[in-house]
């Protein structure tokens, strides 16, 4: 399924209140989305805790195999908060002052209101480059092909869109989605078939239970438009001899 | 935050449709707060794509350095489930139908319904232990400290329990939350001298946005009571200090 213009990324969660259970990741499935709009796609994923050794190896080793690699999360003013230094120890750079993030978040509070505390958040590699936060003032940051967001949901969503002239992708990453009233073994080798017929189209099977009815949600997903729509055209013939119902198709 | 008795574990979530945003995932949650009531606490959760090199080489760079590992997902009857097929390449066992599985399947289908997709289910490690699924037959599976678990998330939880008696865990995970109405920065220097005085306990800070207004969540950790409300007194004079409102305790 890889091709030579596959531009590929991993995330790293970095949050003890992900590994406790606390907290659900909804972040992944945010930049996944962007990115595969973009053409690039997301092959790995970890989450890791907030600990200095772990987050340099895993950054160290990450960013080596992927084109691009995100972090989110422990960028804000507390002291569970080091993604930022122990990224600049990954990168054997110096941690201090950004002074373009000095400023912004000089100007985002009132006179005597930016504490100590929030100093902190202008603290990264000097030399990173910024990814800009409309919404809480606290920018994020870039080194090389590394990007820290925040881990608040609605923060990282609104950040994003500003890397879209940053980041260098591939074909845009396009899929279809067929939900039918079956089960997985109804279609199982028929559908196998349609996969080993086309290869350049990745085929995913995914059972659900909606309203207490099961359910099989096909999902095709390719770079190229027509090899979906004969991968598609393949599966609805199948379906209409089996007399399978299309709940939905997206 | 490590201590001799602390019993580690690994998820490994297998599934491209983590890793495109389409499926959020909700497991890592189910997994880690079960084990956390077992005194075994998760410090690494990989999301992977359903490609048999990456789980084989995953499954077995995790046993090694955790003591458990979950995998969930890839275990039905469709071309993409490939992952009771790697573990057994994982293990270097043979796959093929465990017997166990066969008979649970044969007699939970009916007569001439337990067709070839439906028999994959029962293919395995051939040696490998079952774990019983009261909700729809097909079981998970275990070899040595490795357990494979499906993906769809009601199923994995009316599963989990079975493994109550098999897992040794250590001293359960205690934890306090506080909900503070401040932001992070107001209380950034003070929490940080408390967690300088209480290394045995862990603790979080987490900026919530609910209903439009904004609030941190504190989390202590550990698996010491008493030593969390050491933590938790010292947090309460400073709160009362500041004049910081407390929503909510649990």
């Amino acid at each position: 399924m890889m091709n030579k213009k596959e531009i590929i990324a991993a995330i790293i969660i970095i949050g003890n209140e992900v590994l406790s259970g606390r907290t659900k990741d909804i972040n992944t499935s945010t930049i996944s989305i962007w990115l595969n709009s973009l053409g690039i796609k997301v092959k790995e994923v970890r989450t890791i805790p907030d600990d200095e050794k772990i987050i340099i190896d895993t950054v160290n080793e990450l960013r080596k195999k992927f084109n691009y690699v995100f972090t989110t999360g422990g960028i804000g003013p507390t002291h569970d908060d080091i993604t930022a230094e122990s990224i600049s120890k990954a990168f054997n750079l110096e941690y201090g002052f950004q002074k373009e993030a000095y400023s912004i978040l000089e100007n985002y509070y009132k006179p005597g209101e930016f504490t100590e505390g929030r100093q902190k958040m202008a603290k990264m590699p000097t030399t990173a480059n910024l990814i800009l936060n409309p919404s809480s003032g606290a920018p994020g940051f870039y080194v090389e092909n590394v990007f820290s967001f925040p881990g608040v949901p609605s923060i990282l969503k609104s950040m994003i869109g500003s890397l879209n002239n940053v980041l260098v992708g591939g074909e845009p990453i396009l899929s279809k989605t067929l939900n039918l009233r079956t089960v997985e073994s109804e279609i199982a080798k028929s559908l196998s078939d349609v996969q080993n017929q086309n290869q350049e189209v990745e085929i995913g099977s995914y059972p659900f239970f909606k309203a207490g009815k099961l359910g099989v949600s096909i999902v095709l997903r390719s770079t190229n438009q027509s090899k979906i729509d004969q991968c598609n055209d393949q599966i609805l013939k199948f379906l209409k001899l089996k007399d399978i119902e299309i709940l939905k198709e997206v």
